[in-house]
């Protein structure tokens, strides 16, 4: 097709490779997901839909990416580590994060109703993606960890705090005040002692957050007998200690292992 | 609140300011939208549908950020440009090409309904991302051209294309066949002579894409008078010639004309 | 030639080419010049020896690179800048700033005896590079004020600085101290009442640092007449004002203006 | 000091960090060393003040970056791999780069005396230099062998190209062609039989190149015992295989093991 004497523009745009053998983790984020949680009317401190929803869009994006590994999510963010050695988009940073970061905010609107039947989004809802490298597989754990302590000291707070709100009639400014300096232990006796809330019995859901990972599961053939197939499935179990990585070390294992 | 031990995985994470002083174009760009626009049955060469749809949708992503002076749209594709001074996202391009497409995306499927009543899309549809920079206006211009001129080349082709196919009863492969290595004026040929249609008189939107501009509008007072509001407005202009920029200058001049 | 298995490492390499349409400007500055002109028993304030084997070793670099317009140098450092339309080393960033750099350390070391008769360094000296971008003719001007109005200020605190240690025999802390929250037409002052010493009248050398630029100059031909040839001058002018860039503006001028 | 309103130009600079926890290799080149080695009548096919003088200039370079582990040179080439978790320069690329490019330039030109004794060079000599990552110890390794590789191929090629001129009074347009499309054991056959030579007898600097490494020696004490200080040394050993790694796995051993 002809071709433009203005084509020269595309010299301007870059090449972002990410670094060969490196993985790649693809973070989305919720933009101003307080406002829109609230404006939504979200169950505190978690709201179920909220997080069904979030994990329905990461599977969308898991299911399109075959070399996601592993996703890990929880309150308003999902993050999806690609195998090191994946050839996807030539791993181009910019290909990778906007195409992961449009497939969730798409899928998260479209399957809304599925989850928030009765209404419609206010507005639409954004997201925003960056690209993250680690080089180890030490890095990429800890990566996990990271967002996985996170999610359990951001629960451990919200918890408490909407206790103190729902169950002992607090204002916000009163429960931030209470819980200012408190460490964990503090907030699991206060659940105890105020609320009856033994913490280590939420749902490890809410407590760990959601990891999508490929498992081999058998499916029933019509003989009567089963075949292994891959199927993305949902565990809310701990990723900072080495039990998930000792049964799970085939995440780590490249087809390539440079 | 309390940080982990992981926390050191954040300095993985790299800077990517873009050049100050240099116009920034983000363009978001549909993924597989041949299939898309098949599946969900796009009347061809043009479904206008689909292009308000477009519209519409870059229209929310020019609301949300008021740095954008232009957004240039044809086809699947749209290109936002940001005033070369803009401080938005401390100018970091991922962050803008990231929240741009997922609002574009988010809004293509949550406005989907005004323009296609009857159904809701297959799948969730997805939008690519990318930044450039552009140094010199001239360059940013040609940018603008650039995507102008393909728009005309394909829309002449399609429109050609299409009137093979659907009026004088050719299939796909017999109508290639026939415009393979045909000039412009070849196509405007076939339009007039085997079809009667002067491309000449074809709607504007088609041939040259739909620019939004912010334009001061009148808006009327109820003392009877009328004040002056920043509105964004379609136009379906020639960008390519000198016309549109002696009229909007402006859109070039920066607050800080360094 | 043969490859072998272990040429896949070559991938790891990333592309750094500059911007185009945009003035690349490398600058090279000594490390630690502080302490090796201390060592090297420079002449304070300033040593016109070390400073013009700086210029000599500039010189040599903008022979070899003919898309260098301009060399700016002041103390222990000195800017290149290339052609906003240059294509040497593919505008490779890193190659760019190598090269120069090494080449200016090279002709430093090079050419030292002809300004340093008598010694040999007592080891090798070094310098850094970077390579910065600059989109608009007005940023690349306002980045040779930036150096000119730091060796401004250097060169007066500087002269000072030395005459109220060399002349008034203070030492260099009570020196400090003296000169400590001082404006400008403070030293001016000192210098005048208590020096005799006009810093109008010192050398523009000093005061504005060097600039190299390409000039036609007439070279005598055989035949009694002459014709022109391009060489690189050194001037000792103000680059802050216009002056300069009304008589210079070809150096602005691309030959591809974009 | 005061500061002038031109400082806005360093917000051009870009951060240019190296990923953590990544191998950071530096390699300098010779930029024109055919022509340099032929018109500075450099003996074929080595010439061991030439390779000597580039030990020494790596050598100053490994003496002040102590988080250099190992270099690596053959050739007009010299590669300096950085511990993993070095800090030096904040791991910012251009300052790596350009640092050693720098000063490994200014040590060639600074003891060329000590190698060629007789004369000066021509010209200042130039090196360019180039930062690579490599995240994983094998990549590391591989580009270690990568280069070793290329050391062999080369001298191979080299040592028969050299004796089929200077021995048996080939042009060196017949003895390229006569060894075009040769393998290395064509080569190895046509140095015995028609010139007596082993290759696997030749010296192993010229073969395998020269390692620089960090080791412990012992240094004798005044009272007549030792103690071990960390010394550079040559080697001229294989790197390719396991052998060295077994012996050297120190190297590998990042202090901060993530």
């Amino acid at each position: 097709m002809a071709k433009s004497k203005f084509e020269y523009v595309r010299l301007f745009e870059t090449e972002d490779r990410c670094l060969p053998n490196t993985w790649i983790v693809v973070r989305v984020d919720g933009k101003g997901f307080h406002k829109f949680s609230t404006e939504h009317e979200y169950e505190k401190p978690n709201d179920m839909r909220g997080l069904s929803l979030m994990t329905r869009a990461a599977t969308a994006v898991m299911e399109e990416f075959k070399d996601i590994s592993i996703a890990y999510g929880q309150s308003d963010e999902y993050s999806f580590i690609f195998r090191k050695e994946t050839q996807v988009y030539s791993r181009r940073s910019a290909k990778l994060s906007t195409n992961v970061c449009s497939l969730f905010t798409s899928a998260f609107v479209y399957y809304w109703s599925e989850f928030f039947p009765t209404s419609k989004p206010l507005y639409p809802p954004v997201f925003d993606g960056r690209t993250v490298l680690y080089p180890s597989d030490q890095n990429m754990r800890d990566y996990l960890s990271w967002r996985q302590a996170d999610c359990h000291i951001n629960n451990l707070y919200n918890t408490t705090f909407w206790a103190l709100i729902l169950k002992a009639g607090l204002t916000p400014s009163e429960a931030e005040q209470k819980l200012r300096g408190t460490f964990s232990a503090d907030k699991n006796e206060i659940l105890f002692s105020q609320f009856g809330i033994n913490y280590n019995n939420e749902s490890d859901m809410l407590k760990k957050g959601t990891l999508l990972v490929r498992r081999k599961v058998p499916v029933p053939l019509p003989n009567g007998g089963t075949r292994e197939k891959s199927q993305i499935v949902q565990q809310h179990v701990d990723v900072i200690g080495d039990d998930f990585w000792k049964e799970s070390g085939h995440f780590l294992t490249a087809s390539n292992p440079k």
